[in-house]
This record gives C-alpha cells, structure tokens and sequence, in this order.
C-alpha cells in the first residue's frame, strides 16, 4: 500500500464547449440597459451546449482527455464520480455512460455513482473520493472526479447566468493540491433558492434575491465555523490574510467581489489584525448591524467592496478567469475558478494555502482548504497548467450571435426528454478528440461519436477510443 | 479523536407505508394466472405510499424515529446522505429536507447530499459515510444514512413489482455491524436495463429479461472478484461456507433464489469444498456452458436451485422477510433484507459474517462483507432488532383493495411534478409520529406536517418535532 500523505488532487482538465455568446451581445440583444450583464453581473462572455453536445459527453471528452494527457492507464482508475444537477435520466447515472471508456480495458472495479445537490454536487463526489482515498477500503488506486453541467435559463433576467463545462480531476496520495481537512466547515439547510421541480423542463426555478442571501449566509456561517475550527487546532486567529486565494462558486463575478467582500467585513467584526486603520474607520458605521440588516444594507456592500478591492485584485481576481468567460457551469464552476488560479499562478503556489467556499442552493455549502505544492511530473502544477491550455482553449471559441443562442435553446427545450430524434452531427467547430451526441433512439437510449483524433495518412479518421463508432 | 475500529451500522430503523396490497388479490385483479405474482415473482404484499407520503415524508420519519429511539442527540450527527432514485427535485437533494431536523437543534454543519444511481444509491450513500468515518476529516460524530425510494410502475407486467419505505443507519466506530472492506469488489457498466429518461413520468422504462442477465452477470463478476481478494488476503479459497448469511438486493424474491443458485454454480466451477458429491453430479452437465450459455439455461437453473435449496432456506431465506412483505423498495431494500436478518437472527448472530450484493440498473453492483457482534446497548444487535419491530409494523398495517391501489397511483400520476394541489391530509392510516404531505404551492414547495405521537391529557396533540406545525 502507498503512503497516504497529502491526499489530493493529482491532475486537471477541463473542457467547455466552443460556442459561446458575447455577454455584450445579448445585452443588446435582450434590449437590456448596457453594461447590465458585463458590469451588473460581471461576465464577459456564455458557453453553451449546441445540439451535440451534453453533459454525457463533456463529462466523456474530459475524462478521456485527462487520461491521455497524463497518461494515466484506465486500469489504475478504482473509483470515478460524478457531481452533476443536469438531469439527463432520473435513475441511470452520468457514470455508467463514463464507464464505456473502463469497460474496453476490462476494468469494471471502480467504485462511485452520481451526487447531487444543485452547484455542490462536484464537491459532494470529491470530498467522497478523498476520503475513499483515506479510508480501510482504498485498493492503492486512482480516483477520478467529474463535474459537469449545462447551465440554462428560461427567457429572462437569469438567462445571462447560464454556462457549460465539464472538469476531470484525478485523486490520490501526494498531491500538488491536498486537503487540510480538519478546518472544514459546512453550512446546510432547507430552502427554496433555487430548485428544478418542473420535471419536464431543463430550466430551474429561482428566487434570485433569496438565493443571493441564502448565498451570503451560508458564507457567513461556513467562515465563522471553518475560523473556528482553524483557531482550536492551530492556536491563532484565523483572517484572509491566511490564505494565498481565495475561491468562491458564484452564479456570476459580481457576487464574487461581494463575497470577498463579506470575508473582509467578518474579519472586521472579529477585530482581525488583517484589517487596516483606515479600513477600520470606513467600516465602523456598520459594526452595529444585525446579521440581517447586514445582508440588506446598500451602503455596508459599497464600503466593504471599496476597502477590500486592493486584496481582492490579489486574492480573488485569478479565479474568475474562467468563471467570466464561460459563465455558470454549477458543479464544475469552483473548479473552473481553481483552474484559473493555478492557470494564472502554478509557478508561485508552492506552499501556499487556496481557501474554496463551494455553494449549492437548496442549501448545501462548505469552505475548505488546500495546500499547494509543485508537485512531480506529470502531477505538477506546472504541468496541470500546461494541460489546462486555457489560452488556447478560449482562442479557438467560436462567438455565435445571440439569435443563434437563443434558437438552439429553443430547439433544446423540445429536445429535454425527448426521444427519437438525430442530431446534426455537425463537428465542424468541436476540438479534435471530442465526444458528441449523434442520436436518440426510440427506447430514449443515447449514442454518441467522438470525433478524430487526428486525420491519418490515407485520410482515414484515428480515434482515441474503440467505442467511437456506434457503441 | 474516539477510536476507529469495526466502523459500521450502530443503528437502523425502517419505515413503510401502512398501506399495502395483497399480490394474490392483485393477480385477480389483472386477471393474471394464478401464482404469477405470487410463485412467479415470489411476492405476498406490496406497500405504496397512499396521497400524503412520499420519500421525503418516509425519510423524515425514519430519520426522527432512528434519533429518538436510540436517543441520539441531532447535534451528534456530523454527515448525512441519503440514496434514492426517486426524483421530486431534480436539483434540491432529499437531504436538505431532513436538514429542518437539524437546524432545530442548531446543527446546519452537516455534510453529505444525495447519491444516485438506481437501487444503488442507499449503498454508494453507506460506503460514502464508512469511509468518512475512517477518513482524516473525520471529526469524531456520527454519520447517518437514509435509503428512501417509492417504487411505481405502469399498468404492465412491472406493476406488481413495485414498493415503498425508507431505512435509516446510524454510522460510527465499535459498531455491532461493521465492514471488512479489502474484500469488498465491485461491477459496472453501461447498459439500458432499466432507466428513467422520460423525465415528466415516475415510471421507468424496463427492459426485464436484459435486467435480470445484467444482473446474474454483474452478480457473478463481483463475486469472482471478491473470492479473488479474498484468497490474496485470507489465503484461502472463499466459498458459500465462509459466510452465514447472503443478502441480495433483487427487484422481487423469484430473483433472489436465482442468485443465491448462481453463487452456487459459482463454487461448483470453482472446485469448491462447499459442493457436495450429489451436487457435483447434478451440476455435471452444466459445466461445459459458456457464461452467456449459462444465463440462458432453464435447465441449469433448475438444477442449480434445487441442489441449493437446502443452503438457501437456511442462507438467504430468513433475508427475505420485509422484502416478500413490502415489495421492491429499490435502494430501501437490501438493507430491508439486512433488517430481516437482523430481526429473525440477532441472537445467534455475533461473531458472524454476512455477504451482500448491491446491484442498480445502468449499471453499478458491489458486493461487501459484514462481520456482526452483539454490540452494547443501545447500539447492540437486540436492541436494533426490537426497534425494527418488524412483525408489529406488519400487523398494523391496513390491506387495500386492488382498486385503491390502482386509483392512487393514478391520482398520483397527476401529481407527479405539479403544483398547487393540497392533499387529504387524511392521516387515520398513518402510525403515530409520521410525516405526511399538507400541500404543494403555486411555486412547487413542499409543505409537510407530523402526526402527534400522543394525545396529552388535555387532548392536545403533542409533535416530536418543532416544525410539525407549518414549517
């Protein structure tokens, strides 16, 4: 058996689908007033599913795609879950379909289904997977983490919010990025934020403005309890100064900075050596308020925003590199958000803390820490950024207008449950390696291709993968 | 930190609906031949929620019994999960409904949300939390998992395997349950045995003879694979000897002796010393059949279950109680089948062992050992045993009519995903202390309510619970 020390995550990748709409664009679009969606929620652009594309097959692109990368042999894999709250069959889970690409090593033994709950899902399955990892029953194998969504949103002021991705991550011992699992703290309750109870319909419904406090709340209580937590084993005062980044899920960038800004003004409260004078002095006027007038108050969000904008820059910017640009993708945002930090930063993580506050309505929540080191070819980070090619991956988009968008939500919404149907199979602008739907039988059983990998001599199609044709 | 040895069940309690129809009168009523539900499939009865329950309402009360008879305060509770494929909310997990227990007490640092993968849900949910407890997160409370599923199926030869209940398990160290994990082996794979794509119905779509081979394959693969851990790690062969009891998780009993005939089949091939000569020349004829060969003969199975029958009545039969009773409970009932063991055996059961196979359509299938001992009170197998209060429970129930089954799942094929309806709120049927479902309002939320669990003097009506009233 292995050692078990630092047990973590080994390896990323993530995939997004290459359409996406302008945030610009469908400002205009929508006839909403300008910077409504840029500046009001903070995004640049929306990536999102065209009609051959799925959570199925995001979640296959990204785990075959983290295989081949870091070469990893689909026999060392012992267990694979999956966070996911696109619900795409009531029973079967989104594993059993990622089980195609074990099957044809004649590796059957792994271990893991789906977890849901709403944003938290890909959380639930990767706390699960650590502490598989941790626990009598590990077999000294790999675990795999999957968390895949397709954001989208009736017509309406949510719409903007929408995304889609899928990220693989690979666990086990000794990892560049391992868990202090000990300050773990959790928030969890009973409410109607957001919920998707119209079966028939992709599109949840929301309480915006509940969702935003449940949000903040939830926060709230995670920081207190996960400082705490930290204070009794540690033996000082946990601030944000602790952590190097901070990571938060948030349906958009805006509720970022206010959720910085929310630590920042806890720090205050709790008389935190973090806080400087004059932060101290603009904060004063609302050292009086009730938690709930807190939430409320206008002018405590501006002050708290202002004095926390210089560490926000530092801590908080290089994780929303992703999250402005693909928009919402649920279980798979906080990572995107964690692939943008160690995108932008693996070459000064080592030893350093990254604090992750994962959020789901309904409500689940926990804030977590992991500590950073370089790690080992091919689980480095600085390999995990090489593999990540963000750069690369939003150059080749594709920027599709808002029509266009807005029609292939509506062909979806026919599509939602449907069976009997054959898609376009049009993979002109999919990444070479990349799983598609072709069709929907009449027993609603789904196919999917993948496209070559590369084009051989004689012109014929290489796949990665012998279940690319009609498997 | 409490020491962490024989992690397992501390506790368990079960609740079913009390309404309930019998298969031999269900035969009648759909003019099946005689037997055909109950030799045929092996059924006496069949329990289904009436109007005012569903999984959420059954989880609730399983999960407030399980706290109160046992005496476990809420804030002890450091994770729950629960497995179901019954889908209210394809978003907002069925634990964040039971969280209102919770926050009652002022415990929300509960982690854990929803697994998913057909019946094998309640099992990812259960070897989630095991592994939590022996995990580095661990924090030294208890881990609590709930099974909760209503099954239902259209007019059809399906209908009669149908079922309801929920079952709670307490989880932590010292258990009289616990998990001899090295040896646990799983099976999946991606099929369309069974699954729920038709997101508007409750009903899935089956296919029945591709489920029950799936099954016997997934079945005869995971115990291959758990003989073979077994032998690397105890040095010798396993066989059917090495274990008192066998549990299967199977739709309907027929299934059962099928499995418990194919483990035999097993040994016989493998040369076991637990095959008598008799049996050996019995099976003779068989051993030449290939394993697709051996699934489809009538023969084999006749022989191999009539050899084994011996074995069966005194390994598998005394399992079979809650499941014949109830019917089909999904990710409920291999752990029904587990509380029949315990209730008809917690005598004679310490230092025992007990094999378990768990099998989800789509699919996902483990088979796992538990080693039992006596346990300390209240934790102790006794006391589980008369919490179960199996034969009580079954006494007290109340026998429909075919007529009223059929019209219930009919209104309910109305109510399934809509709102703004408000039930009975007939609880004459319901034993004291349970949840049942007042209403669903114009925005989807669900509304539950407790039966008093007594009359006081003054004719008040006491609740257990604080948010009985309205919450």
């Amino acid at each position: 058996m292995a050692d078990r020390k630092d047990v973590g995550i080994l390896a990323m990748d993530i995939y997004f689908p290459p359409t996406c709409v302008q945030q610009e664009a469908l400002e205009a679009h929508d006839s909403a007033s300008k910077g409504k969606y840029t500046i009001g929620l903070g995004q640049d652009c929306m990536a999102f599913c065209s009609e051959v594309e799925d959570v199925i097959s995001m979640s296959l692109t990204a785990v075959n795609s983290l295989l081949k990368k870091y070469n990893v042999d689909p026999k060392l894999i012992g267990r694979l879950e999956v966070g996911s709250e696109t619900v795409i069959d009531k029973s079967k889970s989104i594993k059993t379909w990622l089980m195609q690409i074990f099957e044809e090593s004649g590796n059957t033994d792994i271990e893991g289904v789906d977890s849901s709950n709403a944003c938290y899902g890909g959380t639930a399955a990767l706390l699960n997977c650590v502490n598989w990892v941790e626990s009598n029953s590990w077999d000294g194998r790999y675990g795999l983490v999957v968390c895949t969504d397709s954001a989208v949103y009736a017509e309406g002021p949510a719409r903007p919010t929408g995304g889609a991705a899928a990220i693989a991550m690979l666990i086990g011992p000794n990892a560049p990025i391992s868990f202090e699992s000990k300050y773990r703290a959790s928030h969890m309750a009973h409410v109607y934020d957001f919920y998707k109870p119209d079966l028939a319909s992709e599109y949840p419904v929301v309480d915006g403005k509940l969702s935003q406090t449940c949000y903040l709340m939830a926060l709230d209580s995670c920081y207190r309890q996960f400082c705490n937590k930290y204070e009794k084993i540690v033996g000082k005062q946990f601030s944000i100064s602790d952590a190097k980044y901070f990571v938060f899920h948030s349906p958009y960038n805006k509720l970022v900075q206010k959720s910085f800004a929310r630590l920042y003004y806890n720090d205050f409260m709790r008389n935190c050596s973090s806080i400087d004078d004059d932060a101290k002095e603009k904060l004063q006027p609302f050292s009086n308020l009730t938690g709930e007038e807190s939430y409320q108050s206008r002018d405590l969000e501006k002050a708290s925003q202002q004095v926390a904008k210089h560490m926000y820059d530092i801590k908080v910017q290089p994780s929303t590199l992703l999250p402005k640009q693909i928009g919402n993708m649920y279980t798979a945002s906080l990572y995107a958000a964690l692939a943008s930090v160690l995108y932008n930063k693996h070459d000064s993580l080592d030893g350093q803390r990254i604090v992750m506050f994962s959020y789901g309505s309904g409500l689940t929540s926990t804030m977590f820490s992991l500590r950073l080191n370089n790690g080992q070819h091919p689980f480095s980070l600085s390999n995990i950024a090489s593999v990540l090619g963000v750069t690369e991956k939003l150059q080749s988009r594709h920027e599709t207008l808002p029509e266009k968008f807005v029609d292939t939500l509506k062909l979806m919404e026919h599509r939602y449950g449907a069976k009997d149907f054959k898609t376009s199979r049009d993979t002109s602008l999919l990444p070479p390696g990349t799983f598609y739907l072709t069709h929907v039988d009449s027993m609603y059983r789904r196919f999917y291709d993948q496209k070559p990998v590369e084009e051989t001599a004689g012109g014929k199609a290489k796949c990665c993968n012998g279940f690319a044709n009609g498997h």
